[in-house]
């Protein structure tokens, strides 16, 4: 395609740099992360066993996989400078907001330094990010100071274990899992773009990843999967959803967690956590969510031939696991960090400073006016 | 020129979206904010009338100025919060580190909520960036927590203030206030381009903002005019600069400060800083940084043909007015942060989701290997 006919695409489609990471959408292929399909991801690994595939491109042995986990575990506590900042954050504050401050201050406290330390910021952000949100969000909603510590053998276990401070079941640690294994990498994404575009500078990890935890907020990007539940909680029987979805559509509301600027056919990530979705229900004895957003999908693609995307089920799956709303968008850069941290190391391995230009629309050259003349 | 010759290529050339707010070496005009060259705003406009002229479209008449200037002096204070943070934050971290977590906690404090609040956000951020870097070096580097209010009229003067407690000389405070104008917008840098695409997610300002700060402190970015002034340092005469000069380039040593993506003959705010940086010279009668810039220009032109960049003799500059040199990047933020708060603007003013493709270079489709066969 002509460079002029791009004018104003926000880039769609324009090739911005080369990645060995993943596919999205790739004909006969779908979403892969490093040639692995996400549906194998899904049923035969765990999250460990992903960023391991993403940082060092190819699966670990059990061995690898057995020390990694130890020692990510061990990087989960919290510099103490980072806790009493956190104690000072209001709990109205947006839970992004606080992760981007985290992950800020983390850098401030233990800096990246030399690029030959990325692979140990990068485990040490990954490991501590679930532990900074929920000692904050534990302080600043319950005024509990939480030992961010648990035995909990993977980052899905510590999260629900310190959100709701007790061992979960089998079931729940695994959707959760499995769902950081959905979210971990996407391509160029719009946070992804961000953290190359830092990159590209020589900046440091910290730096990069703060970026696309403030690009992941904006309700075009991140908040699909909450925006999708504020709504699947309006409706008590399938029959009002269908008739309250009907409505939205003839007012030309926007829908969450439908379409997707890439995937047309199907979000090959949806059908995976709408299985789990469909088994948390069943055995939380749901008569509502699971219903009513299974209404809701069927609606969707009969009015608007539009395809539930991955926030849409994740919604229900992560409700039926007691996590608040809002942690939603967070629980999304836990896993998604993962791809940022690779996409720094890719970037940095072969780096070319990222600066496209821009169409001037602005005035010809001015003469001066004097502030007396204005 | 063809998208397919462009690959891995940064994006260099490319359009990336369109932009009202400047020129950067444009045929016969140069640089220009709205169409005012930067010779004519670094002489006759302040910098307060500069954001105003970006953030509002057009030159403030006499009372329109005065107002503002009142009412960016009244938002240079630290909310209670962020004084406290900042004071846990050590003297060995990275100044640009700093800078990146004062906006995030700033976000965290005052979020900017709705958009109809983004000049307020703007001016907050804008106002109190120099108080809360200041805040923290003092703290951090003397132990002494200082009053961030001053009656200093312009930001310039403000930063001088705080940084030397005490009332600085004209020439001081008119030299910083250009080299803020200088400083204050460059169209789509890497900088910019990272705060429109967390922008075009409609994120929030603090977000953008936020990660602006930490692309800038990259050093293929920010950090020339630190190392402008550290190879500077080395050298006590233009005799002894000329020959380290020669040896380094015999070396392919990066001499930084020189060449520039866009301008290949010169860069017009070269000229500007360097006659500040001469005045500066001649009244604290230097007789060393100034000649030894002086020599290394001129070598740098007959042997490189490189020109000097602004970054080169805002090292001297900064240095004569006693500013540490590990403030330069920093100082770059307080000017900057309105160039890139314009862009956030005028991207959520006609926005479009900056989401790029990548060219994929892994695995094709693997087979799922178990654990044990690894």
């Amino acid at each position: 395609m002509h460079q002029d006919n791009l004018k104003s695409s926000g880039l769609r489609g324009m090739t911005a740099g080369k990645t060995a990471l993943s596919t999205v959408g790739k004909d006969g292929v779908g979403l892969t992360y490093r040639g692995y399909s996400i549906e194998d991801l899904s049923m035969y690994a765990g999250f460990e066993e992903t960023v391991w595939l993403l940082f060092y491109g190819k699966l670990p042995s059990q061995q690898e996989l057995t020390t990694y986990k130890e020692k990510l575990k061990k990087l989960r506590d919290i510099p103490e400078p980072v806790k009493f900042c956190l104690e000072k954050i209001p709990a109205t504050t947006h839970p992004m907001d606080v992760m981007r401050s985290a992950c800020s201050l983390l850098g401030d406290i233990e800096p990246e330094g030399s690029f030959e330390h990325q692979y140990n910021s990068a485990e040490r952000i990954l490991a501590s990010l679930p532990s900074m949100l929920l000692y904050w969000y534990q302080f600043s909603h319950h005024g509990i100071r939480i030992d961010p510590l648990t035995d909990e053998e993977t980052l899905a276990g510590h999260f629900l274990h310190l959100l709701h401070n007790k061992t979960p079941t089998a079931d729940h640690r695994r959707c959760l899992d499995v769902s950081l294994i959905l979210y971990a990498e996407h391509e160029f994404n719009a946070s992804t773009f961000t953290a190359r575009v830092c990159a590209a500078t020589l900046s440091d990890i910290h730096s990069c990843v703060t970026g696309a935890i403030g690009t992941l907020k904006g309700p075009l990007h991140g908040g699909a999967n909450e925006a999708a539940m504020e709504m699947i909680e309006r409706y008590q029987t399938p029959a009002e959803a269908k008739n309250g979805l009907l409505a939205m559509l003839e007012k030309k509301e926007k829908i969450m967690g439908f379409g997707h600027a890439i995937y047309r056919d199907k979000d090959p990530r949806n059908n995976i956590i709408k299985e789990w979705s469909a088994k948390l229900a069943q055995s939380c004895g749901d008569k509502r969510y699971y219903p009513v957003s299974e209404i809701i999908e069927k609606t969707m693609w009969e009015e608007k031939k539009l395809c539930a995307n991955a926030d849409f089920y994740h919604a229900s799956a992560y409700h039926f696991m007691n996590i608040p709303t809002k942690l939603f968008t967070p629980l999304f850069v836990c896993a998604r960090s993962s791809g940022w941290m690779s996409h720094v190391m890719e970037q940095r391995a072969d780096n070319r400073l990222i600066r496209p230009s821009a169409e001037y629309i602005g005035p010809e050259l001015q003469k001066w006016q004097p502030i007396e003349s204005r």
